[in-house]
């Protein structure tokens, strides 16, 4: 079969014929129908540090964010069978820690992840445990099945407690972002602000909802306009999705007293905070947020999506064939796009 | 000045000239710009024995969901002043007792309710204390400054817990359960079941958002319908507003398993309910829910009628003078309507 | 091997030599060294309506409060091998529906229980699937891995919410509640009180902590005296477990305003409830509670328990032998005692 | 009357005779019997940053921690009395504003402090507003009604979320440190970890219930044995008090999955945190913690003092006349104490 590879650790990736998976007993094997580009393939694609840090696997497929079609199941498997269509949960929880055993599979403590430490999915072919697989509705398109897997984190991070009613800023408009802005915006929160450095960001968040405010430091003076904006408050919710640590002191600083702030994006440094002023004065409650709750973020994000209310078709703006693989993953990267799609 | 008025405990009301109320130094006057007619009006009306479990005063100005222009303001009150414009919070809570002192005056140990323990707002001038007065946004049109006291039950209902992305039925279509459907869909409720007896309601219930079922007990197998549209597991989400046995059991048969029910109805007897069945092995959580939350519910409903993504005038189906109160308060008992104003 | 038989469905159990039973690849069979006399091991040897209502299996091997060591697993068993001393999770869930896969297996949609609808334990063998065996601490005396599962119960209910500072009526002292009043008093309840009809009972109560107040309604003025001692308000929590109706209807009369119950005990029939007075006006908060969080409740009770602080061996009253597994049974039934011990 | 008096910006401090406090309509005026040194009474003695950081008043009567009785009362104050017994909440918020108006006045937007912003109490007579009179129980010795402020932050810290059954660390074993660590130990907390530089604080720390474990950094491995005795996941519960870098670090290192923090400790400057690792990654919830609930945390602290199980008396290791009041502060600063009491 076809497969995006990483050959070695020098940067760049090649299509490659590798042979197709083979599964064991508790496992299934999909005919995958589309991807969907993550920053870890961009991570993977140039070996950054943090591929050392995470201990990716080496040689491998890459990918992570895809859905298709079950084409053969293990002996052991009784929950999906051939002909399902699924998304994938990326995160293979070891089944057996506590973590695991109180419904926190998704922090798992000997977690390995699909894409980074097991061949990935931007191939024909891909596979995944039995405990990893999500039925998707029937004629999902594929290009939405694929993003099931990023948007559940952006429903996982913005739903994590209560929304309705509540001024809420996203600091970051990447794919993660924009998805978390328009879940916000369809959840109730009264205003939403995205703050970006990037205008064509901007202008994707400004579509994901009625009450969107973007706003880009490089112009704006972020943190008056949203002190501002809520009645010299601050704001009620923070999603941090930027990563960045100047991102992450703003986010603190616009939130109110008794507000709550989800950490999402993932920092390459420590970050030094005004933990005294932003987080023990204000009574801020802080969450740290990764991946999708098993699968309670997944029932949500399926029935968000299933309930029309949504826009993320608008948040998918290119789509790659797998041989243009690398093209897609240097788009991602350029910032020009949202969601980078790869139909296969 | 004009009033409406109950002389006694006879049925009826009526119009009459009275004096302007004195205010003491911790209340404020107001000029009413407009009334709501709530179910307790027509129990008041009808004298009912409501009015006596409750010790209703008599006689009194009836009338409680209001809003008008502050017009003098007692020598202690700071943070009220003449010309604001407020809606009424009708909970009188005593402040000294352990419930006021911990954030929940709503159910204050020795409260009071105005029109109900003191005279009323159908009528050209209303007073009460300062505490329980909500400054509302410049430009507020009177029908609506009327109704953030009955919105606010709604919104305090429905948002106790989580509500997006969950399977929400509102049983009992009156103007606070078309309110609640308004305030779920907006809020990203997946599906909202609306239940009444009434044509007329689920009439304008199917106005409150894009995913409302409406349905009707007398032809509709309300139990297999919602099973059925959940995928057989029943409702995350029941607001009980019905204040019927019956419309009580409906919530909870179709409440799914690890569901929530706010009760909110007030019932005129004992409710049998099936508690091993529907609560114990279901691990229900029910909420009981009364009057809005000081003021989380008030910040609340502001901040989501101020977002302008309810449609709330839907629900304002009739409107009268002060003259015709007593054909408002018939109308609202009528049933063919949603939430009757009085312009005053 | 020697089992307490329930042959058919006629009163009374025998012992019996029946085979060893026989794993399939996902379950682990245990040399069964202590179990526990539970109220369902009543109502199998009674055959109560109850055993018709959860449609129990007939004939079959009783019990399902025990603990064992593991002397065979199945090919597919990897958390669990020979050796291991291991208590019972007894809801066996199906691991495939929404319940099961959003950490709420307890609550399965297709739920079975072991020495119900499977065979059980009071037998020198006895199997189950992995997923319900808990590994015991190295050690752990036979007669207190016995009870972690009823033990678990009464953490789920005490621990669903918040405890210490809290004033605590436990209604019903059969081992659940006795072990409930013990795990309410160590975990900083500021006064427990008991109530039950049984002198005997209520003596074991007052062993549970220091602050345990013990109440017999034939003989208290049950709600005056808790109003009373809580200033007046009534109390904070109240954990419900006599499945009677006028214990459950005292228990939401005792209740503070804001207050929280769990319900437990399980009626044989309707309840009837001032839903008006006790819950709504109250903004109680009502948990169905069924069985152990899978598997929160088994760390905590775990954690309880190997902290010292506990004195659940005082409940532990009376022990048998297997071939007494009958004289076990009517010395439970009897209500002279706390929980009865059968050693293997 | 006589006061520790602060009459200028240089260090120290002195008794001096100055006039009785004039009490407003609002306000009620106290007969001192006893007061607590807080960290913030050595800031305004050494006159640090801090003092200035806060806009602390100077000159002024120092002191804000402390308990006594009522001698006169403003003409609308009516929720106290001349002759009660009462202890101060040291925050003084406005009424106002929304963090007031819901629950929230500890945390209020326009806050002033008692001893910081306005007049202490080391001194004969000392005033505050109604609001923030706690009435304390008849015979409240005055050394413990002293404490009652520090007592509640350490209550609001451990009791913000679930305890009981937890392993718990406590970074810093300064007064606050050990009141939390005994309130976590008879909360239930399965272990509790105190963790300190001194081995005078450590002693004390030992002595505040069954299950404590004291490690010094200086010479344990605290992060090692911690992870160790939590079967290798980290601990579930961290309080902070140290206000340190190194402190606040080592918290969230040791913390578990899933776990959740309570930063209370003030730092003197940002910190670092590895946010991926051991916020994001761990989904740690953190909540900032200042002052007490007003007034949950005053309920459950009286409630837990009154159930008798602490020990907070073994922390008041000293006591000074008010002519000592400088002795006391330097006692207190020297670090060879728990809790320094001024009997007045």
């Amino acid at each position: 079969m076809k497969a995006a590879y990483k050959p070695n650790r020098n940067k760049g990736i090649e299509i490659r014929e590798i042979p197709v998976p083979e599964i064991s007993s508790n496992e299934i094997l999909i005919k995958v129908k589309a991807g969907a580009v993550c920053g870890s393939d961009i991570h993977l694609y140039n070996w950054s540090d943090w591929c050392e840090n995470v201990d990716a696997k080496n040689p491998m497929v890459i990918g992570h964010e895809f859905c298709g079609e079950v084409v053969a199941v293990g002996e052991q498997v009784s929950s999906i069978k051939k002909g399902d269509l699924i998304a994938a949960e990326t995160h293979i929880p070891c089944g057996e820690c506590r973590l695991c055993k109180t419904g926190k599979q998704h922090i798992c403590q000997d977690m390995k992840i699909v894409g980074v430490h097991t061949d990935g999915a931007f191939a024909e072919y891909a596979k995944i445990p039995e405990v990893c697989a999500w039925k998707l509705p029937e004629g999902t398109p594929p290009e939405i099945g694929a993003v099931y897997e990023p948007f559940g984190i952006a429903v996982h991070g913005v739903l994590k407690d209560k929304i309705a009613g509540f001024s809420t800023v996203i600091i970051g408009a990447g794919p993660i972002g924009l998805f978390a802005a328009n879940v916000a915006s369809v959840s109730g929160a009264s205003q939403v602000f995205v703050v970006d450095l990037s205008e064509y960001r901007l202008n994707l968040a400004s579509k994901m909802g009625d009450n969107i405010v973007t706003l880009n430091p490089t112009q704006d003076d972020v943190v008056k306009i949203i002190k501002e904006k809520t009645g010299g408050f601050g704001a009620d919710v923070v999603i941090e999705l930027s990563g960045s640590v100047s991102g992450t002191k703003t986010g603190l600083e616009v939130l109110r007293k008794g507000g709550r702030v989800s950490l999402i994006g993932l920092h390459s440094q420590e970050v030094p905070l005004d933990l005294v002023n932003n987080v023990i004065y204000k009574e801020a409650t802080i969450y740290g947020i990764t991946g999708r709750e098993m699968f309670d973020s997944w029932y949500l994000a399926d029935s968000l999506i299933q309930s029309g209310k949504l826009n993320i078709r608008d948040i998918l703006t290119h789509e790659f064939s797998l041989d243009e693989t690398e093209k897609a993953i240097l788009t991602a990267k350029g910032g020009k796009a949202g969601k980078v799609i790869i139909k296969i």
